[in-house]
């Protein structure tokens, strides 16, 4: 049986400002918990309540019935395994490839996109602008599919990073350069915008070059949905 | 004030059933209804329930209460204006360039996303396997952001469809050739599929070439999102 403060503790953590006070974050789903455990992350404790993840999970896993289950988790049809594990410390940066910049992005689906997305193109540091949504919110986790574990993610104030960055500042605009037209060195900053209202203001003063996806045809649709938009952007890094 | 009877076909729209019985569907939010007015799409019913927005709807837009309004709505927070709009009938295909075709798409946001890419890189004809979400879903039209008047969306076998294709059919594989190392032609088809299992044995069979996006380091992400992988594949094809 789970004490009841165990299971106050765990939902608290559903909630950004209590994952930042007691520096912890919850994941659901046996797939991303084994991912998890796999890694650098520490574990603070695992539960479940079906005999088979049992099985295959650490001998310390807690078994908890569904009910105990249901009220820890956060999704409507809990899925049998929840794991707790320690916030890790921010790394500091490697200026040595690529670095991606996100200015407010707000939809989880979106930041759990671009992560799996930096994990594919090999982008090892992703640096959001404090407003972005939390990369441990429950949503983005389950969105990255376990990319989480091997991109670094951290928070900052934009403006102040790049006020020191040595490498060329690459942002993207609805009316900047086509993408054809430009060559993409070896190494750089990406900056990506909020999803309806773009890059702001203080950021696009210090972007170097100003870059755009070219549409095919004349203007139809208003704009590409950011996490498609940084899809296209990394491969084209990558080429 | 709304007679029962509507508010209850305009509920039953949310079920693909009823709009495939009823030959409509519904969108909410200003801007989606504006776009749609502004198509070919044909109008049954608009209605709002706020001064502002009525001013810049057509005069047979209805006047509804909040709690009439939210009976119709599929959103938990009706956004103040609906419309119900007619299917339109399927067009034909113009074979004279590329054609994306989707086997078994599952989420409702990555069809809406695809659709507005196919909008923003000009792809004309979206043709989806019939067991494909329905691209007249709330969350499928959400997620196009007005596109779905721009592309034509047609449901069909894809096995029968590609049995008599007179294009070159490529298929995205995990174990296909690299992109960089495939010159797309003018005019083919590509073929996108499931989130968690791929492209069909069946339509497998129907390809004539595989080809695969790259990683850029070790095998680490699993795969990517079927949209974002999706837009990479249009970018090269528009390239």
């Amino acid at each position: 049986m789970v004490v009841k403060s165990q299971i106050k503790l765990i939902k608290s953590l559903h909630q950004k400002k209590y994952r930042i006070k007691n520096g912890m974050f919850v994941v659901e789903g046996i797939k991303t918990v084994k991912e998890l455990l796999a890694s650098d992350f520490k574990v603070f404790k695992i539960y479940a309540n079906d005999e088979d993840s049992l099985l295959s999970l650490p001998d310390y896993t807690e078994f908890v019935s569904q009910n105990e289950l249901r009220q820890m988790s956060n999704l409507k049809n809990a899925s049998g395994v929840l794991g707790v594990f320690y916030i890790p410390a921010e790394k500091p940066i490697d200026f040595n490839d690529w670095v991606l910049l996100l200015d407010s992005i707000q939809d989880p689906g979106n930041l759990g996109t671009i992560i799996r997305l930096c994990d594919w193109f090999g982008i090892r540091h992703l640096v959001c602008s404090s407003n972005t949504v939390d990369c441990f919110n429950p949503k983005v986790l389950q969105a990255t599919m376990g990319s989480i574990t091997r991109v670094n993610v951290s928070y900052t104030d934009l403006s102040e990073f790049l006020k020191d960055a040595k490498l060329p500042v690459y942002g993207t605009f609805m009316n900047g350069t086509p993408l054809r037209q430009v060559d993409m060195p070896e190494k750089g900053i990406l900056v990506m915008g909020n999803e309806a209202n773009g890059i702001s203001r203080v950021i696009e003063n210090r972007c170097d070059k100003r870059i755009a996806i070219p549409q095919f045809v004349a203007k139809t649709a208003e704009s590409l949905n950011v996490a498609t938009a940084t899809a296209i952007l990394l491969h084209e890094i990558r080429r």
